[in-house]
């Protein structure tokens, strides 16, 4: 699978950013970057891994279903039950990359609204891919769950363009661009976009 | 003694890990792995030492009463007194790993509801190796005490061998595992977990 | 142009330093250092670029009013649009170095203190340049903007001698100095005051 | 000065630590080392510098007094003011090491309890040096103060053999042991028991 080398290693100094910032604790959390477009392959991380110490071969190559398919180095890899979410989101909303992080401040604004969680007037939205004023961005929450075709249908509901994010209540975040660069940085702005807002209105 | 260097150099890794994030301030907290199954040898970090400091032959071998045995190359070491509970915690819960870190969290939580930490439907307990849904997870608190006799009867009583940790009240927490990174994966999602326990009903 | 090889290696090392404090998420904050005086010149971090992984090369030369000047390597390079706020800041203080990051501490300061943020009997304030006991220091809080001759008149009117830093509202901080060192240890020290505030006046 | 060079490195090191762990902001914050006895001579780090980027040159031979002695490499160092309490911290308790750092959970804890902060039954204590259980610790609590003689009389006011730490409310803690490792892990330890007070009793 071409580019399947430098997907791993990309995603292998990705996950050990994050691991660094608290966001994937244990096994937590998957990334994942896509391969090729028609048919849809995404490139996710392996599960069951700690995420600090992942090397370029821990990687499975995933259909639109989350499932991996047969041609590649190691087939018999097991994806992540939530490469499926990750597939999902690749195809509806056209990202390139996907990022999952169990972000603390992502959970505390969910738990705190339920319905959504609305951020407007802040300069750090820029960072998100929206304006720094008088836009309201509502950063969708959805229950947990293992099932993810609900998950899935959970987050087509609520997909809109220019929210290139999800929170999964009592679980964590999923944040998408066109790239690995642009993920991490519309992660970072969020979480501390989240992370105001938790602290400036308890 | 068999596979105590590697023992020894997997403990002092783990140690400056768990130092890194805050987990064992001065010389808090120790570490075990077991050894040998029968008679039950643990290999445990040696008392008194920076955790964030240990080379390899920080570490004294313990019997299932955690005091040291004759046989191991410097069996004037002492180990720690919570040596003692570590040998308990092996020997009831089967563990082959068990993890003793000073975790803010655990003992903020612990000072809350001193009758146990009750943790549900948060996708985290996964990590821990429970159901994400629909799982009450109860972690035990037991009081503060110096006679690991006594602590390890109260952790004897509140075991069940689907809940892998104990919070020791205003000291700290247990953790264990089938090996080391099982426990520090176990205790990364655990800390999460009692963090956001304490955040979100603050 | 003299010194920019020095002052793009300098500005990157901060950006990194910044970077890893949490102070400049995503692609957030800027920094700069002047260049030289008549006419005002200053080297700034190249917009839209991930500040903990700047080169010596990412850095534009801007005059007064935040413009890139022809006679540089790079003229192409579009500077952030807040290179006019640093212009200005730099022209109107005569400080040789300005750093503007995301501090979170500073919004939620400005978030509960609109009119401007008090500070009085700490003796970090020395760190700030100023006095430990008996002189209360007022931060000026200005409402965020995109239209940089506001913010820069807002800046100007609020402006005093003694006072090297503005918080943007919503936003971030600014904080200027002699040089780069002086800047980073004024910005450090009102960190802490602002996180000393907003902790124990909760 | 005998053991100069190897005290000025040890500085150096545990300023960085400290440094790394956001208790020396901006230049804050000063260690010493007991050179000798009698008459007593300590090494104090150099005052003006980042604490994060000290060399073993950056160290100045002061007295009882907190004044630099002619005889040592540099003589025309200037020590921090706070020297002055260093030797006097060092006569009184007969410590040989004394730590200064700015670590907001003391300002925070001192702000909440002016005539001082008590600690009881937790663990920790004993990494403070005392019991885990039934023994009350107090961290006595002196106003800041510019006057060196003045904040040597409340220290020693305030002074028990058995209570190696003071708070200067508003500015810092003071932690001293029989060496920097001894007060490295009895400051890291107290951090801990005055963060747990702080967030326990909010």
């Amino acid at each position: 699978m071409e580019g399947l080398r430098e997907a791993g290693r990309a995603l292998a100094a990705e996950s050990a950013r994050y691991a660094a910032l608290g966001w994937m604790r244990g096994t937590s959390g998957n990334l994942s970057v896509r391969l090729r477009d028609e048919p849809l392959r995404l490139a996710v991380t392996t599960s069951g891994l700690d995420k600090g110490e992942l090397t370029e071969d821990d990687v499975v190559v995933v259909d639109a279903d989350g499932v991996a398919v047969p041609d590649q180095p190691h087939p018999e890899k097991v994806p992540s039950a939530e490469a499926r979410l990750h597939g999902r989101i690749a195809a509806v909303s056209g990202a390139a990359a996907v990022v999952h992080v169990h972000v603390m401040a992502s959970v505390l604004a969910a738990e705190r609204w339920p319905g959504g969680v609305e951020l407007i007037d802040l300069e750090m939205l820029k960072g998100f891919g929206r304006a720094a004023h008088d836009d309201l961005v509502t950063i969708p929450v959805v229950p947990n769950g293992q099932d993810m075709r609900v998950l899935g249908d959970a987050f087509e509901k609520s997909f809109r363009a220019d929210t290139p994010a999800l929170i999964v209540a009592r679980h964590g975040l999923y944040v998408w661009g066109a790239d690995l660069l642009q993920a991490r940085h519309r992660a970072e702005c969020l979480e501390w976009l989240l992370r105001f807002k938790v602290e400036s209105e308890r």
